[in-house]
């Protein structure tokens, strides 16, 4: 981290702590190198991050202010999807997003993929070099039954971060996260059941739910609690509940994290009501504080959590390397795993093993989770100055995307569409439902270094909507 | 090929043309020497290859004689499974054999896989290589939709050799063989449904199957020609059958070639019957004549042929690179692809590309054929000298696997836990059969270059089984 950029935190600190107050001005930059004793240009390069951030504000011949706090009023209404189960469709729009070819001038907000250019992944290519030219087998040989033991082993260790103690044989390496999901689907349920989600939810997971003939039920979620407990317990009472799948750190779309007493009243009503939950915890080690908080899978007695996870976030999508930890379901899971794709490479396992073991990997983190966060002041910054009044947006504490509401009846398919003249696409709000909700909304991925490109795309993005607006 | 493989394989060529009959002395090695120009030890050690693959006998003091041809007594009658739906067991035995630890001194007879430690994937291992260390986001980002477009190209062009003329967006590449049977049976049926599959059978599709809640019905095969077209016919008009699954050239178990006109027959009853035909072709190109046959796939003008393959036989199974050529079901299979696991590693995707490109897979083709036609040579020949009289065996036209049936009650269960205590595994029949058929059978691998430890431990197969013979 360079010298301004340590200074910036430190100030940004400060006024997050109330040394500072919202609407105050802060020292000057002469004032401040002298009392701080770094230079001129260090604070006024410090100051200018800040501003970029949206933290703070410069005012022509006056100076910089404290921005007003991240205002509540702008985050978005907890959801009202439909209380009743319902089939999932949408099935074009991911298609359609997935497959959007994205050249050199494109800037493509609409995934989920972290940065895969950072420095900090490069011994991971080196480590894989390596391993290719040496070890012939491990590319030829299949790593058969719950995946390469070097690797649980370490998922094991990274797992004790989020409360959990596990064994090695707890673990079965799947073909990233969204096997996983898949085979825990299938492992938990059978066609016609129905399944309790998060809403708006992942469209990768409710497409494997409805692949699986079953029907889902969305539960009313806030955007800094997660799902409401209320509403879920309503839904149980109701309906035969088989399981309840959701993102509870660092929640994709809306980058909450649920609190500890909820995921502990959570587990409480799977043991009350007799259900399984899949725990998608894909996003949980991009939580930008530290220690990351606790999974419900750390709480879990009677093995009902099926923790599912990966390192298509945390390091690299192309990896295709997730896990499931999936308690009493276990042996299922081998089995499942098995018929499924029968078993994982075991050279790229190696190598991120090694990766982790030689301590790579959780500097990786730190260096991804702080350009992260950074990506997310800056956009949150653009979006509240380029899109139209009325807009509203999620405060994410951690992952790589920002949940925007539009005003008004502004319907973002429509809106995508139009971007695509201006090589730009969003992910659409409806793909995160199963009932067509949330057609006004948008979620921004952030998770490239920011830039002027970026900016210009965010405006060009809040221009367009403005236009749809006033038709 | 050195000098005497090569020439061995010229008398065998004669052999096999009826140039020497058998039980016919060949000349003797003085002899041959003077007229072919060779030297003494090239006739002397093509006769002992000859003689290790069971072509010629050697008669002291007399001189080298052509052994009487595969008696086709030798073969096990057709097959004759039970002829009503049934329902899937035996994962246990699948589990054990599929993650029985083999260390350096263990001889395992039981898996399907090739011999990886060939010369000539020597160029797909440097080019993988290669490409980790120069493109890395190559290993970080994830190939999307169908697979890597170039990857696709080269497996259109190498369908050619089986007669079929696709384009590569009809190719869906997926994480193996396993993946690409498992989502074509998803893309095909809905649970309760009727699979019809030959017998024995491949576990792996089987548990697929059962996994997907479907029934099989086993159809009669005969270890020559494959599926009686009578008794699938029969079951046709009995039951509503949605697909047949089957590996109709080189398959897997016994090693036959479905003749031509009954792979029309084949489909001309899935046009009148209006089922889906699943060929699973993962041995297709390892059938030891040239060309080889044609698919199923190549007749096809109604897209109801979903064809599966992979390189998991042909280069390495620990690729995980199959794919599906799904005809009508091509867009359903992209999408069950995508909601299983999303996509599959661009790097391996790409360094197959252009092993193949580059004519390396061809070359490693050709080398793989011969040493497994000689591996299935002599181990016919072995079986023969070691196994209890009255044990017969198929005679494979492909692929790595011969099917060899016990004389008597000999549980192959009980003897492969026998066998463990020697270091040696086998793949026990009753793992083939949906309905506990084939408990008298096994199949052996032949992969690897033949030599002493693995004649002993044929030996011994046999003592155990003569053994057991007579308790």
């Amino acid at each position: 981290m360079k010298l301004y950029e340590q200074f910036s935190t430190e100030i940004k600190d400060q006024i997050e702590h109330g040394y500072y107050q919202p609407g105050q001005k802060l020292p000057s930059i002469r004032d401040m190198s002298t009392t701080r004793g770094v230079s001129i240009s260090t604070v006024q390069e410090a100051y200018h991050l800040l501003e970029d951030t949206g933290m703070v504000i410069s005012k022509p011949k006056s100076g910089y202010y404290v921005q007003q706090q991240q205002n509540t009023d702008l985050l978005p209404d907890i959801s009202r999807p439909e209380q009743k189960p319902v089939d999932v469709a949408h099935w074009d729009e991911v298609l359609t997003l997935t497959t959007t070819e994205s050249h050199h001038n494109f800037v493509a907000f609409g995934g989920g993929a972290p940065d895969i250019t950072l420095k900090t992944l490069k011994p991971l290519q080196r480590i894989h070099a390596e391993l290719s030219r040496q070890q012939p087998r491990c590319l030829f040989e299949n790593a058969k039954g719950n995946g390469l033991e070097e690797l649980r082993e370490q998922i094991v260790r990274l797992m004790q971060n989020s409360g959990c103690f596990l064994h090695p044989d707890d673990i079965v390496i799947t073909t990233g996260c969204q096997e996983a999901l898949s085979l825990s689907l299938k492992a938990i349920s059978k066609p016609g059941d129905i399944i309790a989600i998060d809403s708006p939810s992942f469209y990768g997971s409710m497409q494997a739910i409805q692949s699986n003939g079953l029907k889902v039920i969305e539960i009313p979620t806030h955007p800094e609690t997660g799902i409401s407990m209320t509403a879920l317990e309503l839904a149980l009472e109701q309906w035969p509940i088989k399981a309840i799948q959701l993102i509870p750190t660092s929640n994709n779309p809306l980058g909450y994290i649920m609190p500890e007493k909820n995921k502990r009243k959570l587990l409480a009503l799977a043991e009350r009501y007799d259900f399984a939950i899949i725990e998608d915890d894909i996003f949980g080690d991009l939580v930008y504080q530290t220690p990351r908080p606790k999974s419900i899978k750390s709480f879990d007695t009677e093995g009902r959590v099926l923790m599912c996870s990966s390192f298509s976030k945390t390091v690299a999508p192309g990896l295709r390397i997730g896990w499931v930890a999936a308690g009493r379901y276990g042996e299922l899971l081998t089995h499942l795993k098995f018929i499924t794709s029968l078993g994982s490479t075991a050279l790229p396992q190696l190598a991120l093993a090694k990766f982790i073991q030689q301590g790579y990997f959780e500097k990786h983190l730190r260096t991804a989770r702080t350009q992260y966060q950074r990506g997310r002041d800056c956009m949150i910054h653009w979006v509240q100055q380029y899109f139209p009044e009325g807009t509203k947006m999620t405060y994410p504490q951690g992952g790589v995307g920002l949940w925007v509401e539009l005003p008004g009846d502004i319907d973002t398919l429509e809106l995508n569409k139009e971007l695509l003249k201006y090589d730009t696409a969003i992910a659409p709000g409806t793909l995160f439902s199963a009932s067509d909700k949330y057609r006004n909304c948008l979620r921004l991925n952030y998770a490239t270094v920011p830039n002027d490109r970026i900016k210009a795309a965010v405006k060009t993005i809040g221009e367009q909507a403005s236009l749809m607006l006033k038709k």
